[in-house]
């Protein structure tokens, strides 16, 4: 028997919808710690990284470890037709072949249940999520990154990441011209952190970091990390021991532009 | 000669955009206690049955019974030219073949007139409206109604309502799972009053409930009524003996499906 | 070397994107006083002149005069990567063949650079604006002449524009019916001023109109002017002095339509 449960529908919703056009069916593993999701995109650019902890829930039952195998798009579905502070309730049975949804107005007045058929799906080979020490890091507003993202998609296709000293400069070239912005610590923003511990330099495409920055709407800040020969870490954190989303993305190597 | 004037144009802009999409052009036959429209859509599965009573307007005259015969899709851009406070008055001659729409701005700065062509229609034969006693019946939020059919249509083409003992429940089903989603009276929400006679399960097209939704503009609340054999009736009405706009819908019959 | 500053970068993108869709590639007069832009749309019916005096920037430095030759959608781009209240600084150097936009966020945060590359653009002959004594001027709210334009363009391509007595009437007549819309001094709306010196009739495409409206973003009022035989002249003023955007457009001939 596995079962949770959330106060505000939307704070599932929000998460499913971060990752839903990045990938497609993915098994939910679900121990008595947690559920994870792991899983790369269709041209295995892009790695997505959920972990949720059982403190997440306001209410977590899994007897036993379980593999759902589910489609996103299908649950994006389901969770539209959830109202923003309806209570949600996840079930899956032992060896069912169904996960059930039910959503509680505040109110009791609605009730609504959508069950999804489960998936077989191909465990991929345990992905190996590199443990770096990063040699930079900036945690940031998360709707600064998001602007920024869409800013920069305005002007190419690539976006340079460059780490230097004690700020962080994104940059980007086209035919029309081209552009940079930088962030900087500064004591009127306390949410910016930035920690250099090498200068470097990497390039990677917007087009994914696009629908990472989807993530923004997770929480307050986004952190960045980097390292040489490393893919780019994009991490939306939940909350203290809560769990995150996270994304990883290979970098540009000269010859790919 | 008729008149008629109401203080927030966007009042009568919401009735004519309530059911514009399912008819073309339709007769608003006009006497000296109402205006009344009534028409089928173009496929003759639903039934649109408007009812303005004299007292919806702030002033009204009509010295004698005259039809109207005009395109909804017209009346919806003349109404677009309104502002939402403006006072609106629509004029006919009699024996005239004009409609006119004044709207005049609450300061009085701007003072607008559309004149529109009348149509010959040919009336219909006078419809009937059944009368039922009906099996089931419930009233409740129309933004309810209207989000709990936007969900249903994201899993299928049509909608099973079923009342059975003091609920009633809408139900989907589809290739990726199915849903359903149960209203019932609870002391919390007033406005959410059920009534069943005796149980009842019937089935109809979310393509029509889509369009039908749109009247949730109008007002708090719609009510449904349904009874073995007789169309579906969806109503919201404006306020006490002021009228109000009614969708008819014959149910799906099995082989249809 | 050429500088100038204003405090909030939403009060420039909002100037580029009025006229953005009307030209193309234009040339920025940079003088000691003033910048100036003046050119007409492709098909050579309208003209657009916009002149900022120097006192409508913070910080204003010209040290001589200079033609900037910009791609107007260019820098719309550049734009909407500023925040609306970012600080933004344009500047160029004397011979320099860029164009570089600089966006400060207000807490010092985030800092981004955009260069665009200059381009060669034959000046046109110096346009004669025409400096006429129009028969009939009105100021009127802008955001009511914007919706009165688009409300125009839902029933035909053309409004004639009528001043007599103390009103002005804007009118349109299409298959589908026809329409008017007076606007009148009246004492709760002060901001509404009309002088008609002589009664007038043009005729206007409301193409272009909807294109001028765009300008309604810049404040509070716009002013029409009209004369026989003489460009209808839609003006957006940027407040006392500091210039204003202008937009000019030949009237329709009776063989035209």
């Amino acid at each position: 028997m596995f079962e949770a449960v959330i106060q505000e529908a939307s704070q599932f919703r929000k998460i499913i919808d971060s990752f839903k056009d990045l990938v497609d069916a993915v098994n939910f593993d679900c121990t008595t710690k947690n559920i994870q999701v792991q899983a790369m995109d269709g041209a295995h650019v892009a790695l997505v990284f959920l972990n949720m902890e059982a403190g997440f829930f306001d209410k977590y039952r899994c007897d036993r470890s379980v593999s759902l195998g589910v489609n996103v798009g299908t649950i994006a579905k389901v969770m539209k037709c959830a109202s923003s502070d309806d209570q949600m309730k996840l079930q899956a049975e032992d060896d069912g072949n169904q996960l059930m949804f039910t959503f509680q107005s505040k109110s009791n007045e609605r009730n609504s249940k959508f069950e999804i058929n489960l998936l077989e799906i191909d465990s991929p080979e345990a992905l190996q999520i590199p443990e770096t020490s990063y040699s930079a890091e900036i945690t940031f507003s998360s709707s600064e990154f998001s602007k920024l993202i869409r800013d920069m998609a305005n002007f190419g296709d690539t976006v340079t990441i460059q780490a230097k000293k004690s700020s962080i400069q994104f940059s980007v070239g086209g035919s029309t011209g081209k552009g940079s912005i930088v962030i900087q610590e500064t004591p009127e923003v306390e949410t910016t952190k930035i920690t250099i511990k090498e200068a470097i330099q990497l390039t990677f495409s917007l087009k994914y970091l696009s629908q990472f920055s989807k993530g923004s709407s997770l929480g307050e800040t986004v952190t960045l990390k980097m390292s040489e020969d490393s893919p780019l870490l994009v991490e939306f954190p939940f909350g203290d021991d809560l769990g995150s989303l996270k994304f990883f993305l290979a970098p540009k190597i000269e010859s790919d532009e």
